[in-house]
């Protein structure tokens, strides 16, 4: 393979990489099956994909994917401290065009995407829709050729929303992060499980014995409130959907206003997706020892500022990521600073959760390569035959087998259709 | 309030019926504040409402509700065997004009039901549309002043899509068991608890240790596994939809194909909605003992002719509701013929999970009286708005509060949409 | 085989005890596993054997067994309420000696104790030690015979062990309730299903989202507590003992002093040992519509004077095992009682379960058989060989395989001691 | 107070120490509480304390729990590899004498208990007996000084039950680690979630959806399973004991022979108290990608030369933590080279858990004070009293009060016994 125009921090770091994206397809089966399939089928064989995602190395597992299936990938970093310059090295090494160095400026940032655009993607893999946008905007004729975009993000689906309410989006885009596969997998099992590990690396405490009282009984919410039971804790709910708020109490959790709840929890944990959830107010009324963190995107569901005020001045650390308010008599302790906890005081979401996204990208970008010339360009959801084959081979790498219906079942469901 | 036409079996029950509609409002607290303020804010004054549904203590409770509020009910049945004749005097001792005695003719039955429609009812209740479609086909001009009706059943739903398909339907349709407080609820808690209970009742069967070997993984499906989890069973899921299975799994069950599973369970149960599940290559695989029962609406989950050509003939009757087939060197005992197991062989759901459905239909009546005259003829949901009532409302009859959005709360929430 | 002396109800119903016992049977196969060594290996010889117990389809499965292996059986109830007397005539019939009529008065039953001792057992099994008691008191020289005795309940172990303490004891007795087996198994899983088995046939409550006070955290405390989560309830524990207040609590059960718990139960369940455990203090703090239920042996938990006293007067009784009382403004509703609610209000434990106990009185007997003469006269704990050996033979029949330890592991752990 | 001698790392480390310490501090409520107490009631006035434990923050607290009751008390550290020297700054600063270096020599390691056992304590505290042994073997008449000592573990309860056999024994000895609040927490507590919490820190694994196999269902085993199972794992026991492999399937998990669930599982935990737990027959068998980690006390469950000669060779580092085995076509991945993970991939229990032994210490001090002088030199059990003490102050620190037994209880206690 010829070499490619790239921008890394430095090369030499390709075995480290290396060795990092063999661990992370360890963890990732389902995109090694899609891979061998790729390899085999090659349906993407010269298709160009423009690429703005974290680069990890999860990311490259998705690009080798691709290019396994004959693509060629351009890959710009969606967010410039998340880059991980020795997978970036690693890719380049194998002849991925890469453009990300960790810690780049916003304004090489926007070099890097444009260098992207400028490579004449005929589909994007966003993470923000930072590169379709740009494509949009300035690619020029570029645009005309598009087979269409896949999107990770609530925020990069509402850009792209807007945009197409308004007329100006020219191509069809798979919102992958409302795939079914993905709400139903993401936040339940890769939250549930990951706030809880970010919370004991920050803090080691211990859940048996103690009550938790949790903002939010979403997929998330869920996810963490069983495990948290299966660790010994007393879960206590608070929610403001009523339907939500029974479901809650149908599975046994006590549910109470936050007020009250205040003065009950040893940990409170947020993850509502709306703001100023733990006021003030309820600072006031916790007990000593009380620990925060925060497990929803934005760093806004815990009032930093009401917390501030309430202690009175800025807090003391005590750990590394643990920071002491003293609210009346009360010591509370907020770990990493509000902000997502299993990113913050964690490693994030088990690569095993984060491949159901990349598997849906991977299949996607078949999808569109297939089927985009014929979709209008419009947002539109991932086809649920490619969430039943991403669960079809998550299985399969679980080594478990299922059934198919049978004829007769077939008919029988037909009938009552 | 003068006397109405009933046609009823022994008026001189009604001491019994009372005593069971008592003991049933209890059960349903959401009913109960409801019809409090009902009595007060009097929301369907004079109203005339048909009701061809089952003539239980449950039911009774739902029509008083009606009656608190102003209506005036007439009361036929959705199915003569399940008449509760005490609980019909009890009715009509108060006033309600009921038409309905147990083990009725089908003649009988007819005649019932149009005595209903010649009550001239502006709103209809039904459980199998069974009433609204005769005011449809003899109802004359009465169908002219319908506000609307209210369906409970999904082949009631079935019938009136495709009257309305056809052109035919003349007034809008609230599709109560597709609300969704009524999908979370009923079948995840209701079936999941009374199919357990009617399987220990007819057999008194040990869970703890023990494999269930579990078809269908939907809502009661999920009810079900953890309940047997609960009881300590050892639970196995059999389940043709990837995404459904992979839940399964990722709640920590072990999924099989049925194959498999056939001779790993010592009871099966099925909830799948589709009909031969339980099929003879699955009986010949079954262990000494093996216990079968089906939790789904209809008789077909178990496929009792592969059974006996299996067994080489008929069962015997081992307890009042297990009949046992030799299978090979296998006894497999079935429960209650395989119909549906929590109504066969026990009471069927809790009163407290009934009444989501009449208080759906309570807050659907009030509706179509405001709404009905400006709503289109159409098969339509029930308002969310509606849904989060009852679901409000059976909070509040659990002693449960919990708090709302905050103005900010509120702001925040639009701004993302 | 020579007819026996016997005196039962009606020899024509053994067709039906036979079909009861053939049921039973298959719900215990490490009985079946035990009958079918006995009958190869005949340990039991020509042992006569006195039983003074249930006369049930499971109690005839243990004669069976014990007959299998050689016994000469001669046997009487417990109880002259629980006799079933169509298994008796089965037992009958196929030459068991049997002296049980169900109802039965008291002199009857003294004079069918007394048939059973002028058989000469060598053992004795007891379910109370109605039998080896008149066996000491008026069994003259045939005390001297004896090769030892079994008991199951904590009564007959208090009445025995009394007798040894007076020197009076004159053979050695297994404590068959208070074996490692029998213990682990009985309390936690037995009546851990059985008493919601019973309250849900009473009364066919929803669990999910209501709230169990539960007393009492011991092994069956803990089985129901389990159970109940499982189906939802949010589950409140009152215990005395602080080192199970404490376990309670570090399995995220809420842990609460009785006064406050009386407020917020939907359902209270007393299985504590203890007596008064509920009394008017609590009756006059409870929710409108509580249910009641004792789980413990004695109907002395719930103070049955006080609820009256609260209630000022009687109850009523509103379904067929179902007393309300009245209590302030709320209607309490009090299961069976307050008498045992598994055995009062369902079948009590599954045959699975009460096999325990009879795998260990079958193996009881073969080991007193080969111990008993070199045994010393007194109440001894089962040995754990033999507990082990029961729960083998569970394994077994439940299809589970297990590991021994190896030669060196087994190394190891001497090297430990 | 006047300066004591000491020998530390580094006295101007003291705030960090002290910091260290607070946070400790706040974790461990029961000792703060026990510590309130001893500073009113002075019982350990003037008593002097020898310990030989792990100079650490949660050690220190213990400590100073003693010193507020009047103890003056003399600290070496029982293991120079977990010393932490800033801690032990904190100490000295204070006035205790502390002999402790991180990494001290094996010298340096004796000198320092030397040191302490020329303080003259009259009562000591043993992490392993190394102080207790020494003040034996060459304390000279100081052993006649002795009220008693406490010991926190297996090893040196061995060790010290064999000098009491052998006669030597001076001095009544509590074995704390054997108290029944200990045993009931620290393993199934504490065990339960570190031991995870080290595998997901090492490794970032998801639990959801995949296989779990766990060998030993002691405490610690169900303390995993329980929580494995609440984060969605399906779970497979491995256990030797008949009686324990029965409990762990009536609660639902597999139960599997070692051959057979070496083929399922994707995580491997031992945790037996056994060695050669995983050989290389099972070795053999496993996936690719199967993780192993043991959390016994030992690092000889796992049979790393197995392992080794399975795969052939040396493993390679994939993580910081994790070294993989290619072991035919199969990677393993061994997590801390088989030592006991908790502490080697994680910090260990929460000191939530690890002041139940603190507690159990502290007031185990006390009993010697008041009681050793009348107590046989003998291991003895840590008094019932000081266990429900224990509880009954964990209880309070979680906010939790329990009622007691009424008189008219206790009576009808008593009258059974």
């Amino acid at each position: 393979m010829a070499a490619r125009a790239s921008h890394i921090a430095d090369p030499g770091l390709a075995v480290d990489g290396e060795a990092r994206i063999a661990w992370a397809g360890g963890q990732m089966p389902v995109l090694e099956l899609i891979r061998e399939r790729f390899a085999v089928e090659r349906p993407l064989e010269g298709v160009r994909v423009g690429a703005c995602l974290h680069v990890t190395a999860e990311t490259a597992c998705l690009v080798r994917t691709l290019e396994a299936g004959g693509a060629e990938v351009g890959l710009c970093s969606a967010n410039p401290l998340s880059t991980q310059d020795d997978v970036a090295a690693a890719l380049v090494d194998r002849g991925t065009s890469v453009f990300a160095v960790r810690g780049e400026s916003l304004d090489t940032y926007a070099e890097h995407v444009t260098k992207v655009v400028e490579s004449n993607p005929v589909i994007t893999l966003d993470d923000g829709a930072d590169l379709l946008s740009l494509l949009h905007a300035r690619g020029g004729g570029r645009v005309d050729g598009l087979l269409g975009g896949t999107e990770e993000t609530t925020t990069g689906l509402l850009r792209l929303r807007r945009l197409e309410t308004e007329g100006g989006l020219r191509c069809p885009v798979l919102a992958v992060n409302e795939a079914q596969a993905e709400r139903t997998l993401n936040d339940r099992y890769g939250t549930g499980q990951s706030a809880l590990d970010g919370i004991l690396r920050a803090a080691n405490l211990l859940l048996a014995g103690h009550t938790l009282v949790l903002f939010g009984y979403g997929f998330a919410g869920r996810g963490i409130a069983q495990r948290a039971r299966g660790a010994g804790a007393v879960v206590v709910i608070c929610e403001v959907d009523p339907l939500r708020a029974l479901e809650a109490r149908m599975e046994g959790y006590e549910v109470l206003p936050a007020l009250t709840a205040a003065e009950r929890g040893d940990l409170f944990i947020t993850v509502t997706g709306s703001r100023g959830v733990l006021r003030r107010e309820h600072f006031e009324r916790m007990k000593n020892g009380a620990v925060l963190a925060n497990a929803g995107h934005f760093d806004v569901e815990i009032d930093l500022r009401g917390l501030r005020d309430a202690a009175g001045g800025d807090p003391r650390r005590v750990l590394p990521l643990v920071e002491q308010y003293e609210v009346g008599g009360s010591r509370l302790n907020l770990i990493a600073e509000g902000r997502v906890v299993n990113l913050a005081a964690g490693e994030g979401h088990p690569a095993a959760v984060m491949e159901i996204s990349f598997a849906l990208q991977a299949l996607g970008v078949e999808h569109l390569v297939r089927k985009g010339p014929e979709m209008a360009p419009a947002v539109v959801d991932v086809p649920r035959a490619i969430d039943d084959e991403v669960a079809r081979l998550k299985l399969a790498a679980l080594g478990v087998e299922i059934d198919a219906l049978t004829d007769d079942q077939h008919d029988y469901r037909q009938s009552w259709m």
